[in-house]
C-alpha cells in the first residue's frame, strides 16, 4: 500500500478502498483446516450491481442476489461469499437456506434484509450447512478489517492455485477514486460467465443505474472473454459496490466523461482478474491471447476467436509447444463464420506462419514460431482479411493435469 | 465370411462386395514401414454419392470428389485413398496435384478420369508427393482383390488403433444385397464430420439420387451423431458406391419399400461404423450413448446432447468414473436451450440419481450410479419433460492419453 500507482497501472496484492471491511474464516462446511468463508461489508448503503451466468441451472444465491438488488434499488451493505457447497440444484429448500443465511447476517449486522448479498462455489447438489454458518457468522462480523482482502481472495478459492486481487486508481473530476477486487475461478471458466465469482470495490459515488451499466460494459470486455474449458456453470457471479467515500459529486450520467474514466478504471481491474483466473487455468502452462482481426463485423471475431480458444485440439497443441497451424485454421473453419479460407492468415506473436489460406514456405518460419510456443505467454493473430474488426479471448492450454485435477475432483 | 448374418446383424472383420475390388500398399509418403494408400475399384461405373466436411478450410480432394460426382452424374469407378498428409491448405497446387493423380489413376486404369474419386487424411499443409503415389499405383491395381477391405481399412489409419470394418446384408425384391464398408478416425470428431473418412459399398442397384438421398439420412443419423472433442476436419469425407451387381430390378423412387429397406441397411453400417471411431476415441476408456428425451423437437433434443457430449468437465468425470451429475446438468444448462430446469431428471443407465431439478435424496443412488460408470459402456440420460422428442449422441470420456496423442502428434 505504500507505492502511489499510476492512473493506468493495475496492482495486485493486498489493498484498501475506503468505506469498505472484508473478513475471512474457517466454518468446516467442506474443507477442513481452511478459511472458506468471506464478509465484504460497506459502511454505507453502497450502489450496487451484479452480472450472472447465463446457466438454465441458476444456483440459489444467484437467485437472492437478483431478488435483493432489485428490492433494494440497486442498494447493498454487505455479501457473504462460501466456498465448497454451491448451493445448486438444490430446490426450494436450497433457496431457503441461502434466505436463512442473508437473514442471519442482517439480524446480526443490524441492517435490511434485502442489503445482503449472498455467493456460492463449490460442488454442485449439497445443502449449505447453517449450522456452520451461524457458527462463523460472528467471528466473519468481528474480524471485518479495511486490509482483509488478500486473505478473503484466499478463503473463496475452491481448485484454485493462487488468490487473485487487482486494484487502481485514477482521478474523477479531481478526486482520486480506487477500485479493487478479487475473484475465484480456475475451471468450468467460458465466455458468458464461468464458475467464477467475482467482487470489486470501488469509493466513486456512482448512481446505481450508472454502476449497472458500467459494470456489463466491463464484464463483456473482461469475464465474457477468458476460457478454461467452455463450461459455465451455476453460479457465476461478479458484483460491484460503490461507496462513495471518495466524495466527489456523484455521477449520474452513464455517458460522462467521469462515468467513462470510471468504466475505464472498472474495466481495468476485471480484465486484470479475467487474465488471472485464465493463468490460474486448470493444469494450465501457458496463457494465450486469442485475437481474430479484419472481421467484417466484433461479432463474427468474437465467434471465431471463441471456437479457436475453446478447441481441444489446439489446446492440447498448445501444451505441446507445436506451432499447429492446421488445427487452428480448422478450428476456424468449423466456427460457423463463412469467411473466405484464401484471405486467412495466422500469426503466432509476429511470426507469420499461415498467410492467404496456406503455410508460408519458408521453412525456417515453424522454428521460429515453435520458439514462440516455448514462451508461457503467446499472441495468436488469426486475419480474416474482410473488414477491420477485432476481438480477443484470452485461454490457456489443456494439460495432463487439466485432466488429472477434473477426473479427480470429487474423489 | 462363412458365417450368414440375420438380415439385422452388423457384422466386423473381412467382407466382399459383388462388384468391387479393394487393394492397400505402402508408398512412404509420410509414414515408414506400414501400408498408407488404399484403393477401391468398382467393376462398372457404380452409382455414388458422397457427404463432405462443413469446414470452410475444404480440403483438395474434397473439392475434387464434389466435382468429380457432379460431372459425373453420381457415377464412380475408383476411389484412390492417402494417410498421413490431408492435402488441405495446399491452395492450387494442393488441388493441381489431387488432380494429377486422379488423371494418373484414370489413365492407368483407362477410365475415365471425371469416374475417379480421391481421399486424403494426414497432416495439415504439406503437398501430396506426387512421385511416391506414382510408385505405388501400378502396385495397388495389380493387388485389387474382393476381399482386401481389411487390410485396407488398416492402410487408412491415421491415430487410429484399430481397422474398422463393418458389413450386414438384407432382402431387397426378394434379392440378397449385401452393404459393407471401412472407417477411420479417432480424434477431431465431432458432429457436422470430422477428420474422418468412411467408403461403403453394396452390389444393390439404386439411381444416383435414390443413393444420394438414403446416404444423407444414414449420415445423419450416424457420422453426424458422433463426437470424440468436438473439433471438424477439413477432409471428413463418407463416400457410398452402389455396383448393382445383385441384379434386382434397379430402385429410382427414394421412398419405396425396396429404397427404406436399403437405407436402413445403410444406416446400420454407417452407425457402427461411426460408433466403432468414437470407441477409438483418442485415449477413449469408455464409450457414451448421451440420450436426451421428453424435449419439444429434436432439435432442442440434439442442441442439449452436443453440448453435454462435447463438455471437457462431463468427459473428464467419465473418466475419472464419477457419477458427477451436477456437470452434466451444468452442461445442459449453457446449451442454449430454454427447457424448465425443474422437470429435468438424470439416468445413468437406470439408474435415476437426478429428478425435477434435484438430486435423488437416496444416497444409495450415487454408490449404484458409480457403478454404472465403472463399466465400458454407460447409456446417459436426460429427460426435458416437456415433449416428446429424443436424440442420441455417441461420445467418449477424455483421458491423460488424449492429451498425450494430441501434444504429442507432430513431434
Amino acid at each position: 500500500m505504500n507505492q502511489e500507482p499510476s492512473a493506468e497501472t493495475v496492482q495486485r496484492g493486498n489493498f484498501h478502498v475506503p468505506g469498505f471491511r472484508v473478513a475471512s474464516a474457517m466454518s468446516g462446511m467442506r474443507y477442513r483446516n481452511r478459511p472458506d468463508c468471506a464478509l465484504i461489508m460497506s459502511d454505507v448503503a453502497a450502489a450496487a450491481a451484479g452480472v450472472f451466468t447465463q446457466n438454465r441451472f441458476c444456483a440459489a444465491p444467484v437467485v437472492l442476489c437478483k431478488e435483493h438488488l432489485d428490492a433494494a434499488h440497486g442498494r447493498a451493505r454487505a455479501v457473504l461469499i462460501n466456498a465448497g457447497i454451491a448451493n445448486a440444484c438444490t430446490g426450494e429448500e436450497g433457496i431457503r437456506r441461502a434466505r436463512q443465511s442473508a437473514q442471519r447476517l442482517a439480524t446480526l449486522l443490524g441492517i435490511p434484509y434485502r442489503e445482503v448479498l449472498v455467493a456460492s462455489t463449490g460442488v454442485i447438489g449439497p445443502q449449505l450447512h447453517l449450522e456452520a454458518l451461524d457458527h462463523v457468522l460472528p467471528q466473519l462480523i468481528a474480524t471485518l478489517h479495511p486490509e482483509g482482502w488478500l486473505d478473503a481472495a484466499r478463503a473463496i478459492m475452491t481448485t484454485d492455485t493462487v488468490p487473485k486481487t487487482a486494484w487502481a486508481r485514477t482521478q474523477v473530476a479531481g478526486t482520486t477514486i480506487t477500485c479493487g477486487g478479487m475473484a475465484k475461478g480456475s475451471g468450468m471458466i467460458s465466455p458468458d460467465m464461468a464458475t467464477m465469482l467475482a467482487f470489486v470495490v470501488t469509493d466513486a459515488a456512482l448512481a446505481p443505474n450508472v454502476l449497472r451499466y458500467w459494470l456489463t460494459e466491463s464484464v463483456n470486455r473482461s469475464f465474457n472473454r477468458i476460457t478454461v474449458d467452455g463450461d459455465t456453470s451455476t453460479n457465476d457471479t461478479v458484483l460491484v459496490l460503490a461507496s462513495g467515500a471518495a466524495g466527489h459529486a456523484i455521477i449520474t450520467d452513464s455517458s460522462s466523461p467521469e462515468a467513462e474514466n470510471f468504466g475505464a478504471l472498472l474495466t481495468r481491474v476485471c480484465l486484470d482478474l479475467a487474465q488471472q483466473i485464465v493463468r490460474d487455468g486448470e493444469g494450465a502452462t501457458k496463457f494465450v491471447a486469442v485475437t481474430v482481426r479484419g472481421a467484417k463485423s466484433r461479432q463474427r471475431a468474437l465467434a471465431v476467436a471463441r471456437t479457436v480458444a475453446n478447441s481441444p485440439l489446439v489446446k492440447t497443441a498448445l501444451f505441446g509447444q507445436d506451432a499447429n497451424w492446421g488445427r487452428v485454421v480448422a478450428a476456424a473453419g468449423r466456427s460457423g463464420v463463412d469467411f473466405d479460407p484464401d484471405r486467412v492468415s495466422l500469426y503466432f506473436d509476429n511470426v507469420c506462419i499461415f498467410k492467404n489460406g496456406q503455410p508460408v514456405a519458408d521453412e525456417t518460419l515453424e522454428a521460429k514460431a515453435s520458439a514462440v510456443l516455448r514462451q508461457k505467454d503467446i499472441c495468436m493473430t488469426l486475419e480474416l482479411g474482410e473488414g477491420n474488426a477485432s476481438e480477443t479471448v484470452y485461454t490457456c492450454d489443456f494439460s495432463y493435469d487439466y485432466v488429472k485435477i477434473n477426473a479427480d475432483y470429487r474423489s
